[in-house]
């Protein structure tokens, strides 16, 4: 079968001919990859910033956010079937740890991440487990869904916990609108009553942010901070979504939290860099968050069957797997994800 | 009446005669100060580092962990009478602001905090509110007390903030057993079955840990994060408690922190700086803790009431009240609080 | 003034000319009241039910969901000022137990009622607390809101307790759609992405149900218990809201309530008789409901002031009081609430 | 091998000679029992109350409460070894739905459970699943905590349910202090700083509490709910765990509970049947409990380790069962739990 491979960190990959996966174990299934999201994590996995913490040997396929049909199943498996339209949860999962018993199968003790460190779904063919399967419903086609898998599954994550915190006219933030970041406005407003103002460099991404449902915005030109205390009464927001995390957000995203509120960290690459006095005298928390679980997933595919969460993407055949990255990395991909469709 | 008053920055408080403080508002309360704790804090209100936060001006009398007995009360006040043993929370709260009324009074738009803002407790008397005054139950004294209103009161509201996150056989860490740690020791002890692991710089400290529930000891000597992944199968803790938020503490604390653990910094001096890839890698939080609520501090009566919070002090007469402070200040109130007491 | 007094249980109450009332202390506020409710409780108040109950001392004024105009304020009172529009919480509570420091002022240990009893607000005064005045944003006028006090912030409060329960696509029914009912659903639609599921006897109801954003609607004509089951694939809802409690509807609630979910009693009148086995095996919970918090009505007004939450009222001058009661006992305020205005 | 089985409803079992059981999974574990806890559940299997509900198909092999000694494990087993001892949680459960997926494994959608609705573990074998192995600590024995299994894991649920709700000082009521709530009442004392009142009709019952830690007792003697709303000011308890649930408790217990409080059903028998007015004028909750999850079942283990929990037995050989159960229908294990070992 096609599938993109790294042979070497910092080349580009290429589409080889390689054997199909076959089933290793009773948990096992075998997808037709209809749909793989492509990512600026991509990008970095082929610079090899990701070498040493996935240690994976190469060359393998990448590919982390895939969706499709199911074409064979593990002896073991009775909750998904041949012929199934299925979303694949980024990660494999054992089931059997305390993590995972406690619905927090994303800090898995024994996990493994195809794309990462194993083979993924830039391919025709993925081989995933049950535990990773979530069934579409009628009306939802891989394509449209497959960027949700991780990009879209961290947002729906990060609100999901800053959900409870938010009453009614409470204040959240949303640093950062683009990719990540309008799905998590999406969320907002479709699971909460709270005040969202949207923080953007990009008065493109302030206008559609406005479109779908910022209730203000804020443009990112030097005096941000001050406007988001001004519109808050001097306070602050109970809740920042810092979708970028790096070229000061980190210092802004925390200067823009509400005493006793929360700061969630998304976005990364930047220092959060805090005297320990501040944290304890305005009784600030910092919230990392990483991808959502399972369950998390499938709330958000009954958000986008609902019609609460859209995604615009731009589509290329497997085979110009390198235009679409090449795409990516030059900014060509506008307002929207690109999609390796087969 | 006699009282102890800041001058001057920089240098030390007088012991003056002053006229007898008066009910100035219909919830005002006049407490006779039986006992008044000498706190690090005090220190450094002295030395002018509180200038310019608490803006108060000079002179004026410190002192913030007060407990006493009820003189006078003002004429809607109806929970607390004349003769009543109190103990003081530090700060006097609206109860009108959302915070008061959600339970976080706290964080009231427009509190004030005798002995910081306004005049304090180390005097013959003091005038508080209604708001402020926890009852005694028969058996505890003010003297034995005092020093719960405050340092005791952050110690509890951090536990009590943890307590959810730790199921039976939790790891939950303690940098610093000292003054608010050995009181946080005591109340994981009485309110989870977690295990905790205590970490100091003294040997001494350590032997009283244990002597307080402590199930496991570290002796912080630049082994102390790796003893603790050890002691954690490599993963570290649910939850570390750091009191101490200086000194290496604030990188040590977020490494024994288990991945979607929490680092709770308590003592404060030092500064975090993480970068924001590992709070998202490890999806692990930083939460800011201040003092206890009003309801906190009633718990922490109870608490001690029970006899499961147990705090040993040094007493002195308000008349040597430049004594204590100054043998606080040279480590002469050793593995205990200074109590003034009249 | 002019005021709607009862004199004597189930005999109509009088329009009387009474001395204004008069600040009694600090914290009192005397407001002009622009709108007051009329509710199926002060019917029941009429005929005596709630006589033993309440106490109160004949004859007094009636009238328990209340809006209007500060007149006046009381010594200590800063947080509202004479001009400012304000709804009324029901309940004058004393911030100073537990219960209020907590956010719970609902459960207030020395909480007064006044409508209920003590005089209320069917007239052309009345004397409150500062704790019970909730300022109106710019745009909500007394009159379109005064109908939420009490039957609004129930159905609210109701709801925010539910919302944690609630996971995009989870299933919550809604059995009784009328006064309270259509406003919990209304607030439903603003605070979850769950699927809503009406269940009412009145297909008139239920169209209106429908267009506030119900996903589906079940006609009460005996079938509607498999209905529920059927729509649910067999397993029932995660929450049920029951706005009736009598009826059946106690039984019927709890027979469309999935294992481990939660049966919210809110109206009133049946009973609920359930085996201890049921509970148990299916792991069940019941939710009772009383009235909302200040704080929950200050989101309530929030959800107003967005126009989440409409109220359809038909409004009388309170000379016309006796009509409104009459039309209301008569079923003659079709799908609205009535108000007094003056 | 030996195994208890029931022929025929309304019969005692006898013990048979039948062939061992056979992996039949890649996930199955087959399990040496080392000790079976007699419970009175058995007892209503055998005299054929659990005919209809459980549709288990005679002969079948009874016993729910288990732990012993891996013997053979499944091609897809990593998580226990063959020689590892362990308890058994007592369903053996999908992993995949969105209960298991949740935490809340209890209420997996496709479970099955050994010694109710298929073969269980009065026997010397028994088939079950790596999903229902909890490895035991050094220094466990199965026959020491096999009656944990299912009874200790129902009180310890329920308790860890209640601690959220009860701050030190907070009152609760142990009803019914024998088989699961002298359990509860260990765990109580071990996760929180609650006053616990324990309510038994036997005096003996109440003297063994007070050694466990409860801070006081009460005899059921017909004053019990007088004597509870007196030792707590009037106002009940803001937690009451009911581990009767018949002959009345179901009454008393909800006359016991504070407003706002909850009162836990765990027994069973009875029927629950309260004016929904009641349940809404105090605002009340009524919580259903099953028994605990896998995670759960490891706490409680943790607590068994340290010491926290601890159970008295009577051994009896695996072919003195009908002895065993038979003294258990008679009333001849006092205080304790009849455990067959083999």
């Amino acid at each position: 079968m096609k599938a993109v491979r790294v042979h070497e960190y910092g080349k580009p990959p290429t589409i080889d001919d390689i054997p199909e996966p076959t089933l290793q174990g009773p948990l096992d299934v075998l997808v037709k990859v209809d749909a793989a999201g492509v990512c600026r994590t991509d990008l970095h996995i082929i610079e090899g910033q990701w070498a040493e913490k996935s240690g994976v040997a190469l060359p393998y396929v990448i590919g982390h956010e895939n969706a499709g049909t199911v074409v064979e199943v593990g002896a073991a498996v009775g909750s998904v079937a041949v012929g199934d339209k299925v979303i694949l949860h980024p990660l494999v999962t054992c089931g059997l740890c305390r993590a995972c018993r406690a619905g927090d199968d994303v800090h898995c003790a024994g996990s493994e991440f195809p794309g990462i460190d194993r083979d993924g779904g830039m391919a025709e063919l993925l081989r995933t487990s049950v535990r990773s399967c979530v069934r579409l419903e009628e009306g939802l086609e891989p394509a449209d869904v497959a960027a949700l898998a991780d990009a879209g599954l961290t947002a729906y994550h990060a609100v999901r916990k800053a959900v409870p915190l938010l009453h009614p006219g409470a204040d959240v933030v949303v640093i950062g609108a683009g990719g990540l970041g309008h799905i998590g406005l999406q969320c907002l407003v479709a699971m909460t009553a709270a005040r969202v103002t949207v923080v953007d460099r990009s008065a493109e991404v302030l206008r559609k942010a406005t479109a779908l449902g910022a209730h203000r915005t804020v443009l990112s030109d030097g005096g941000q901070v001050e406007q988001v205390l001004e519109l808050t009464d001097g306070d602050g927001a109970q809740v920042v979504l810092d979708f970028v995390g790096e070229h000061g957000t980190e210092k802004e995203g925390v200067a823009m939290t509400r005493n006793a509120g929360s700061y969630f960290v998304i976005g990364y690459g930047g220092r959060l860099d805090v005297p320990t006095i501040d944290i304890i005298s305005r009784e600030i928390n910092v919230v990392g968050n990483l991808v959502g679980s399972y369950n998390d997933l499938d709330d958000l595919m009954t958000l986008a069957a609902m019609g609460s969460v859209r995604l615009s993407t731009q589509k290329y055949p497997l085979t110009d797997a390198l235009t679409a990255l090449d795409d990516l990395d030059g900014g060509r991909v506008p307002g929207g994800r690109a999609i390796l469709t087969s």
